[in-house]
């Protein structure tokens, strides 16, 4: 079942005389921010957080030898970074195992999502996702003027036969998939995934974000000549470097070069070159995230279970705690705000019923134990 | 006198069966790249450069205090950045005696240009700016599919006369105008520059580029409840950071509120915004750079007429100098490169003739003459 829903940009845009005279699509975005900073939080509550733990925020730090690299690379700020990212892509095609030609850079996801909804998007040009994904994703489609078919999550996952059947139906240019998936933490195997790839229309790409890949037990490869799919990564999460914002996608030579033809050249900073490159050879600290974040999510579902939640299944660094509704799920949430814990939860059934949280360090996770113990104690 | 070109994006797109299905703009892109790189150039060479003093870096570095908050900044680069950039943003509103919702953050002027651009034009939109001028503005409008009308440098400097003209003939949402000039490096006082802003017609933004204005004499002013002028600066030039990805604009609260709605909110990245902060704080720093800028510059101006090269007045980082036409000019860029030295020069008349050269320190200062010496004087 696909619900239909009409992009912003096609409502119809006021532009009384004498008011700027925006373009058509800004001219009739909402005004809306995909997300709410900690920091403005803070500003709001006019006092520091006594945890966060809803970004998704490595707790463990960068590798050390990324904070070497970056304060040396400072000391050369004076200098453009490379436009080209030619040692950090080189890199990163050789751990991929691609050419250079199909690795192309951005600042995040973020990025990266809004340069291929640039490339492939014309207003009124219809997306396929899941409904209650990745808010970023719609944001990105939003500024193209782009409309969405949607499909509800089905047993806490991305549907991944409703996502065919709209693509079969509607021929969209992108499909959007998180695997593993934010924010419910779910995940398919790499056979699944390249089942679902096939079962698409010729002509359509699927748009597959791993920004949690490498919390993943295996992830899906795809052949060099494969034209359908578009995989993003992330230095923000394993690697700890969400403030540096790096990210890359791999994707066929002849999208990357039309990316080239109006991407922000230079918009990864030279610090999060240095960064990215130091961190891709730091694997111990890598296998060290990997393995801290295993042992959090365990504590989490335990902490969880203590106070009557159900922790879902994650193959990512947080964990989805299933309360038995979206009323409920809303006053725990209200509960930790006020004591200053900083979490998310999901905002579209079925998934709101949940709150979501990032795995922690030891001493943070014991603190928000009590914290949560208290709170819903207290309901 | 107006020349009025189609952007690319109007080109019919062919697009063959089983290519990937690109958006109209961007399937009529041209494969062009704003700049090629130092690092580009290093990489086809083979070997490092000799002097770089093309791309108008600061050749005096960050501030100390910039450099030791952005290694501070790393630390905790696991952290996202404030998508509102709130310290940043109030201490620049403080400096520019604005609210703080007239202060846009951008990953430089690159990012602001493709910004203001997307948030104005709609495919087919005239905008008014220098035939010659800087590209990357060129390239943002490319990007949203608007077109151009352009009237040549006179006298070396922008034509405000012919820009005005323009302006009233075509009503274009934005007129650009980079003042200080790249690639001239010329200069109008301010009086000037807020008798062509009010020469403009109503409805039409003046896209004030002051990349170089921390080199100028005095800039503008303009009132708070003007609602049309949009400034760009940048940390790039003075302050030393480039690598580092740092601009902002001063805007009206209502355009400001518009670019929310389809920024990239996380694009100024967490030591990007820490070199900068501290950098504002820096007041010595900025001024031993101007000083050591205003030296270099007579440098400069000294080397160009001993190998009888004219020196173009400069309020910049820069000269401009001048040769008998664009053949020699070319000439001497080609064999400046072939001694390891990256310069640049302009690509369009009247200023073909002249090749750009970026200040340096006095050792460079000195290799540099001697090089160009031995160019000149083998021709």
């Amino acid at each position: 079942m696909g619900i239909k829903t009409q992009s912003a940009a096609h409502l119809k845009a006021t532009n009384p005389v004498n008011s700027p005279r925006f373009s058509q699509i800004v001219g009739a975005l909402p005004e809306v921010v995909p997300f709410v900073a900690p920091e403005t939080l803070e500003r709001r509550a006019g006092r520091r957080l006594a945890l966060r733990m809803g970004a998704n925020e490595s707790p463990y730090g960068p590798s050390p030898l990324a904070i070497e690299a970056m304060g040396l690379a400072a000391r050369t700020g004076n200098l453009y970074n490379d436009p080209e990212g030619f040692e950090l892509r080189t890199k990163i095609a050789e751990q991929e195992g691609v050419p250079l030609s199909h690795v192309v850079l951005g600042a995040g996801i973020d990025d990266l999502l809004m340069l291929v909804c640039r490339t492939f998007l014309d207003p009124g040009d219809p997306v396929v996702t899941s409904l209650g994904g990745y808010p970023t994703f719609n944001y990105a489609v939003d500024a193209t003027g782009g409309t969405f078919v949607k499909t509800p999550y089905v047993d806490d996952r991305n549907d991944l036969g409703g996502l065919s059947g709209l693509a079969q139906k509607y021929r969209p240019k992108l499909v959007y998939l998180a695997n593993p998936d934010n924010p419910s933490g779910s995940w398919y195997t790499p056979a699944e995934i390249v089942a679902f790839r096939h079962s698409l229309p010729q002509g359509t790409i699927l748009l597959l974000d791993e920004a949690y890949a490498d919390f993943a037990l295996a992830n899906p490869t795809f052949g060099l000549d494969d034209t359908g799919v578009i995989r993003l990564r992330t230095f923000s999460k394993a690697h700890g470097l969400a403030g540096l914002r790096v990210g890359y996608a791999v994707m066929p030579p002849a999208v990357a070069a039309a990316t080239d033809k109006h991407r922000l050249h230079f918009g990864v900073n030279r610090v999060a070159q240095a960064g990215a490159l130091a961190s891709l050879d730091d694997v111990d600290h890598l296998d060290a995230v990997k393995a801290q974040t295993e042992y959090a999510k365990v504590r989490l579902a335990e902490i969880a279970r203590k106070v009557g939640l159900e922790p879902l299944p994650s193959s990512t660094n947080f964990v989805c705690m299933a309360t038995e509704s979206r009323q409920r799920a809303e006053v725990i949430l209200n509960g930790l705000a006020l004591r200053d814990v900083f979490i998310r939860k999901p905002g579209v059934a079925p998934l709101d019923r949940c709150i979501r949280v990032t795995v922690a360090r030891e001493p943070e996770l014991e603190l928000f134990e009590c914290l949560l113990l208290d709170v819903v104690s207290g309901i």
